[in-house]
């Protein structure tokens, strides 16, 4: 019990260690197994009769080589459902994903559960310097952070974009930042050849290792999304079968938001995702046999009055539990989503988080992608979210933890001890355990209401800010060979010379 | 579909309507069949060998006549397993509560989920005029919310006390209060017979019923807590036998903060909890055999470097779970809480308020107790957090509805009529169903940033500020037969005398 709990104190703030995570809960199951059936051959008859667009013309060459239906003019993809079931079937249910250092390797699918940080937003907010464009420095820092946290267990492709970095260079830039700032294992970018190429070079650099190693231990992960409704655009099918053909995981993820990308009913979202989830896992076999994909859902909904995308409702609760459903019924990992809607770090922007949180844990989500630091639908990546929902997620890591009942952990002799109308401060049982007994928060204040007043009655925004600048004044880089750091320097500076040319 | 969210606007605050809620999920279970009976049977060791202090003299008299092993002296009661085991046996394991509205009755047990507001804070907290002492024009304040907010089902005893009535009359001004100002079930004080009493012919008296009536048809529920560890006092043991005696059902609460009250392991907290909560139902049970109990547990845990209360915790979520699984061993309806420590409506309030709630609704709660308005580890009433639970309950409300499977939701038509890279919002099968597609909130704002913050940024606590000022300025009464109310005056005005001039 007390390794378990044993707890890495910086400057304070005390968190539990990093630890890998097996959901040990049944996951909940919201639809019934005729009716994940029913959802299953709706997809299958959306994608031979209406079929999928795609733009790439890599994408189109396998399609077509496979026998698949290709409507060359119009871009149009029909597959027959045999063939779907056959190829999606070929992608394995569970892998492994290497870190730089070797102990942060990571498990996908079956119970395991794997906490990522934000990924994607263009802005940065924290309470001093408010809302602005991201910037390199601040992605750093916010890198810097996520190593920080032992809850996150992987970084997500970038957690704000460094818009002061020229984009045809700027994944380089990421990457590097990644690869020297943190020795967990993180996101590439996923538009194009070129920047999954490039991350592929860099970790092979980083690990040591070759290209045909990297088949063998997968060490980077992207998110693909397709232009929903049923619309895959080149550079997004360009990155898909680039990871396959290098054997690099690709977590394939619709953007079906009811009533405006997809049917407005819950189902007909479901119906739609599981369309294009499936198509994109079936394309990476044509491109690899064995290609490593994780099922993503990111179903939620529009409000209807104003178009504006919701977070954490109701709706995509009911979606989360039923694409579990449906992720198991196909033997892939499953990922879904932290997120929220609100636009500050306030009750709302908790709840909504809570709700995606329970809602993914619940259905034995294996990636929980926007785990730490979303906020305002994905456009943002605060500083004081991040802390935030480290607290939430590491709560939720100790609500998994097994509950000991066993002679000891029962105590009737501190019981009888104490008798009626005592106290347990004093007992033996309890000073034998009092240190490591209970969960210890990074951002709760369990202070009375008079000392937390006289101590300046900061919320738990005000307090997440002290504590990741706290963190931030502490962050170390994880050592890293310096042989290693050259290479990566000259690698990077020589793509950035050639981009430059030949841009 | 379009009835189930019909809903009743007020002045732009749209709530989905007053209905019972039925929880669909199969409750989670964190502990095994074997370590439920590790700790069924410890608390029975607890219940033979150490026993509980009984302070009240009726409680001791029925004791004692029922076989069990009574030292007068101490005020101690051992039971003998197989006693205990056949008293628990009679509590029926559900049972209906009339409210005076006969539409608003609440059935208990079985897979039925109740949602009570706030009861017991001394404090009252909004963001216009801070923390202070509760007066009974603010209890009237918040009980007319708690009409006004259709998500709750119960009042729960008084949201806070009225500090400015005189205590022996004060119970019979928050009765007349409830009786007056909601037409839904609420709690009676539970602190000796007098209370408890005068609860019972105000029930009688609003809903035109004999005593004998309200046996057969129970209006009234109380919270009975033992002051932990193992102790009993006389107000409250004599409070649960005068519900006994009249059929009303108890609320048996232990007060279990492990490492306080309680061992510092949660299993030694519940096999604690168990123990009292057993002895109480068994008392009930020599008061009237098949008396009406729900198994209540609060146990969490106190920060043990301050000895602060802590709720919301990873330690309180693993003791709902596991109570749920020994309330259902013993056939008992199960109440738990919606707890936090925050001081203030921030995220912390929300993220533990959410902890509990999503800890009470997996585990299978039947009551959700204090589910809306506490804060500052219930010390606190405030109006800001009525109305941030008020929406997180809603939305759990609609999680628990079914997500419905069948042709016209998945939509194929509307997937094929819009196609590839269209959008759904001018589809036939959009516009048919968009006005009651999705769930709408009472509080979240899903507007974007700009919109958001030319409007004033209000953060989610100021805005639950503009709804509760709302829905009070729009509060209508819920119609009272005049001769009820007449008779009602009489009996409160008779009593005040009574009292006044007895004490």
């Amino acid at each position: 019990m007390t390794t378990r709990r044993a707890r890495r104190t910086v400057g304070g703030i005390a968190q539990l260690p990093w630890r890998r995570l097996v959901n040990p809960f049944r996951p909940l199951e919201i639809v019934s197994a005729d009716e994940v059936e029913s959802i299953h051959r709706a997809s299958l008859r959306v994608l031979a009769e209406v079929g999928v667009e795609v733009l790439g013309d890599l994408a189109l060459d396998l399609l077509a080589a496979s026998g698949a239906a290709v409507d060359r003019l119009a871009r149009r993809v029909r597959f027959d459902p045999a063939q779907i079931e056959e190829l999606v079937a070929l992608a394995p249910s569970t892998f492994r994903l290497q870190a730089r250092n070797p102990e942060r390797f990571l498990d996908f699918g079956g119970r395991n559960l794997v906490f990522c940080a934000v990924g994607g937003p263009a802005f940065v907010s924290d309470l001093d310097r408010g809302r602005r464009a991201g910037t390199f420095a601040d992605m750093c820092d916010y890198v810097r952070l996520i190593g920080a946290l032992d809850v996150l267990h992987q970084e997500g492709g970038g957690p704000l974009e460094p818009t002061d970095i020229p984009v045809p260079i700027r994944h380089l830039e990421m990457y590097r930042a990644f690869a020297t700032l943190l020795d967990k294992s993180w996101h590439c970018l996923g538009f194009g050849r070129t920047v999954v190429d490039d991350a592929i070079e860099i970790a092979c650099l980083v690990r040591g290792v070759t290209r045909d190693d990297l088949v063998r231990e997968p060490s980077l992960m992207t998110i693909i999304n397709t232009n929903s409704p049923l619309r895959l655009d080149g550079p997004m099918s360009d990155g898909l079968i680039e990871m396959a053909v290098h054997g690099q995981p690709v977590v394939a993820t619709p953007f079906t938001l009811a009533g405006a990308m997809s049917p407005v009913t819950v189902a007909g979202a479901l119906a739609e995702q599981n369309a294009e989830a499936l198509f994109m896992v079936a394309l990476g076999q044509l491109a690899r046999p064995g290609a490593l994909f994780v099922y993503g859902g990111f179903t939620s909904n529009v409000d209807m009055r104003t178009g504006a995308p919701a977070f954490g409702t109701p709706e995509s609760v009911k979606a989360q539990l039923a694409t579990g459903q449906l992720a198991r019924r196909y033997g892939l990992p499953w990922r879904s989503s932290n997120a929220t809607a609100s636009n500050v770090v306030d009750a709302q922007a908790a709840y909504e988080s809570e709700m995606a949180v329970w809602g993914g844990v619940m259905g034995g989500v294996n990636l929980l992608y926007q785990g730490a630091g979303w906020l305002e639908g994905g456009l943002t990546a605060s500083f004081e979210k991040l802390i935030l929902d480290a607290e939430i997620l590491q709560m939720m890591s100790e609500v998994l933890q097994p509950l000991v009942v066993d002679e000891a952990s029962l105590g009737l002799e501190a019981i009888a001890e104490v008798g009626p109308g005592g106290h347990f401060f004093g007992a033996a049982h309890t000073l034998e355990r009092y240190e490591t007994a209970f969960y210890r928060p990074i951002l709760s204040d369990w202070r009375n209401f008079e000392t937390w007043a006289e101590d300046g009655a900061r919320t738990a925004t005000e307090r997440a800010n002290r504590v990741w600048k706290q963190l931030l004044a502490e962050y170390e880089p994880p050592p890293l060979d310096p042989a290693v750091a050259e290479a990566l320097d000259a690698f990077v500076e020589r793509r950035k010379r050639e981009i430059g040319t030949s841009g």
